[in-house]
C-alpha cells in the first residue's frame, strides 16, 4: 500500500474518535462530549496558557501534537472515566496495543513520532507532557461547570477526591491551578461535588 | 474583569462550537459533524501534510493556530454550506463582526493575534492560510465519502461544481490535490455527485 493510501486510511480512522463519548456533556446537556471535540478544546487552551507554566522554553508545537493525538487510542478502548480506578488499571495494556495499531496505520516516521508522543504524554515526565496533562485535567472541570445542571452528582464525587486527582496541576502552572481550584469551589457551591 | 476571568469566559464560549452543525455527518450517519471536531480533524491532517506543500519554510505552528480557530465565528453565524453562494455572500460581514466579538472576549495581545490569524485565513493569501484552507476543503471530501450512504446527493452536487470549489488545492499541494481528485472520483462512483 502506498504511503498516501495509508495516510488516507489513518484520516478516515480518525472519524471514529468523533463517536467516542466522554462522561461530561456538551453545553445544553443534550449529548455527551466526544473525545475529538475535547481534544480540540485542549489545543485552543494550550495556545492561551503555554506562556504560563513553570517551565522555560516549553515546546508549544509538541504540546499541540500531544493534545491532538492523546485520546486517539480511545477509538479502540473507549474513554475511561477519571475516577473509575479499576478500569484505569485494566486499560493501560489495551491502550498501548491501541496506540500501536492505530499509529501503526501510518508510514514511518510519522507513525513512530505519534506513538512516541503518545507514550511521552502518558508518562507525564516531560514539561510538554505535564502541561498537556494539566490541560486534560482542567478542561473537564470547566466543561462540567457549564454543562451540568445544578445539584446533579451521579458519580457521587467529593471535593477531596477531585482535588486529589487534579493536584499535580499546581506543580505545572500556578495559573491553571488557580482556574482549577476556583472551578472546583464553584462546582461545590452548585452541588456538583459533595463538600468533603 | 481580570485577564484570567476573560480567558475562562472565552474557554467557556468555545463550548458552543461543539453544537454548531455542518452539512456532513459523522461516521455511521447518526448526527451531523460539528465545527469543533472538524477543526480537530484539520489540525491532525496539518501534522501529516505540512511537509508536502509547494511552500518552503511553512510555519506549522501558525497553520495549527489557524485551523484551530478558523470556525469559531460560527458560534454566532452558524456554518455556511460551501455551495450556498447566496448565504456565503451575506455572511462575510456577520462573520467579521463575530470574530471581533468572540476574539474580543480575550485580553490583548491574545485576542488581537487570533483576530489577525482569522482574517489571514479568510484572505487566503499567505502560505499558511492557503494550506489551512486546502485542509478545510479536503477534509469534507474524505468525510463525505465515508459517512454518506451511496446514491444520496440531497444537494444535487455535480463533479464539475465540486472540482471548481476545490481546484485551488492544486496550486498549494500536489499531495492534497491527488487525494482530493481521487476522493471526488470515488464519490461519483458511489453516486454522491452527478457525473457532469
Amino acid at each position: 500500500m502506498s504511503h498516501l493510501l495509508a495516510e488516507i486510511g489513518f484520516i478516515n480512522e480518525l472519524e471514529k474518535l468523533k463517536t467516542i463519548s466522554r462522561y461530561n456533556k456538551v453545553i445544553g446537556g443534550f449529548r455527551h462530549e466526544n473525545s475529538a471535540e475535547h481534544s480540540w478544546h485542549l489545543a485552543v487552551m494550550a495556545l492561551l496558557f503555554a506562556g504560563r507554566t513553570k517551565f522555560e522554553n516549553l515546546d508549544l508545537l509538541k504540546v499541540l501534537k500531544m493534545v491532538l493525538i492523546h485520546d486517539i487510542v480511545e477509538i479502540d478502548c473507549g474513554d475511561t472515566f477519571l475516577y473509575d480506578e479499576e478500569k484505569r488499571r485494566e486499560s493501560a495494556l489495551s491502550e498501548e496495543q491501541a496506540a500501536e495499531r492505530i499509529f501503526g496505520l501510518l508510514p514511518t516516521p510519522q507513525g513512530a513520532e505519534f506513538l512516541a508522543l503518545w507514550r511521552e504524554f502518558e508518562a507525564r515526565q516531560s514539561p510538554e507532557a505535564l502541561f498537556a496533562a494539566s490541560l486534560d485535567a482542567l478542561q473537564p472541570l470547566l466543561n462540567h461547570l457549564v454543562s451540568c445542571p445544578p445539584h446533579s452528582n451521579d458519580a457521587q464525587l467529593t471535593k477531596s477526591k477531585v482535588l486529589g486527582k487534579k493536584a499535580f496541576i499546581a506543580d505545572v502552572s500556578p495559573t491553571l491551578w488557580q482556574i482549577a481550584i476556583e472551578a472546583i469551589d464553584r462546582s461545590v457551591e452548585q452541588g456538583l461535588y459533595h463538600n468533603c
